[in-house]
């Protein structure tokens, strides 16, 4: 990750401060607006490698926002004060495939072989399209955005592997080009889309009907664009039922010091 | 114009003594290749202020490269030895929009408040496509590409205007997506598409009767991507029917010492 730079420490912290407290126990969206919220994946040291080779080989899915040194639970290049066992509102616990917790804390679940990893998420990308006039379909319904199974497999890395899932936001001719624009300068938080138009070409048989999240109208006029998706390292993980892992529960994210516009390039 | 560099000077500089002399005559496709070639428009300096005030208001279909002063030969911005009453290899003369001659140097109708215009044209992005392993289909089937008069109207300025004229090229979804990413950093040369998919949505009733150039195959999974194009200001100056005016010969352009790769952003 190339951003060392904190510019948000002051929300950031401010925030992270209420979750640490349990003030904030649920999902994180509005907060630290402007900051960069992250997916969460900790995984034992004996899986992080694979893990880390999945994610290198299949970055627009799975961008590496941030990888922690083993057993440590700081990230300093998101945040200087983090503590990853307390600054996510609610984690969820796996072990072999199975939900066994969610707490708001991990602490009596840490372990010293376990890696943190923090993985870029639309919202970033959201807010820069928001930002430049566009809009944004399922922000407009109040809904989640519709996420699809595709016919696309993953790069596979050790027993890490699945197919692609892809997010959609549908936007006209002409919005669709600067969406590709703006999103093309934000490599770790899934980057450019990648597919337009034709959903049967990537197996999605039916746009009403989404594998995650809600449907969004698609009016006459507009194409669907498709965006590779964070929950695909989410659903490839739960395929390959690691012995144990922590994940953060949906929508509950971890909040970072970083801006989202510091993600561009 | 930013670039003030002329690496392709040799081959550029031999292409237009070629020309000078007379040894090439037409169509300037394949010379000098991997540097910029331009279209021309030299216009009276009454009409030249408006002309570029359609430009600047215009910029993806009518993207100014260089401006001569009144009355110059030269533009130093594209070659140190250019006299652009001889570097062309075929000219049109009109006078009130009706074709007087087609020769092939202009010093006989030179005139000491004539402007020269040369805009940016495709040829230099779609080296990039090529380059970056895109196919370009109507360089496949050996034809001109096929270009669409829209229902999109340009901005007028003085007595220029008129609508929209666009280009075409088929590409499957993930091409159409990396062609957008790639013309986006080429603005001096039409610069990203203005229209992808939906051809109906700009005017064009059907893609296999194009208004200039040739129909190409659009294959099925592939997405119409639609490009402003240089015949745009060529239309708007033919119907502006200047008192006089020059322009390249179609297909017979100006040869600069500009390499393609500079003219990226």
């Amino acid at each position: 990750m190339q951003a060392q730079t904190h510019d948000g420490s002051a929300a950031g912290s401010a925030e992270r401060r209420r979750i640490r407290t349990g003030a904030v126990t649920g999902p994180t969206a509005g907060l630290a607006p402007g900051n960069v919220q992250a997916n969460l994946a900790i995984l034992p040291a004996e899986e992080a490698h694979d893990f880390l080779r999945f994610a290198q080989a299949n970055p627009k899915p799975c961008p590496v926002l941030a990888v922690s040194e083993p057993g440590s639970t700081a990230l300093p290049t998101l945040a200087a004060d983090l503590d990853i066992r307390t600054d996510v509102p609610r984690y969820r616990v796996w072990e072999n495939g199975t939900l066994i917790a969610e707490p708001t804390d991990i602490a009596s679940f840490w372990r010293d072989d376990l890696v943190v990893f923090a993985l870029g998420c639309s919202f970033s990308f959201e807010q820069a399209l928001l930002e430049d006039g566009l809009e944004i379909r399922h922000i407009t319904q109040g809904c989640n955005v519709p996420m699809y199974r595709t016919n696309v497999a993953t790069v596979p890395a050790g027993r890490f592997f699945g197919p692609l899932v892809v997010s959609m936001r549908p936007f006209t001719p002409a919005a669709a080009i600067r969406a590709i624009q703006i999103t093309s300068r934000y490599p770790s938080v899934h980057g450019a889309p990648v597919h337009i138009g034709l959903p049967e070409a990537i197996g999605i048989a039916d746009l009403s009907r989404p594998d995650y999240g809600d449907p969004v109208h698609v009016n006459a006029g507009e194409l669907p664009v498709f965006w590779a998706c964070g929950v695909t390292p989410q659903a490839v993980i739960a395929a390959a039922k690691p012995r144990f892992c922590i994940t953060h529960a949906p929508g509950s994210m971890l909040i970072t010091d970083i801006r989202n516009s510091r993600l561009s390039v």
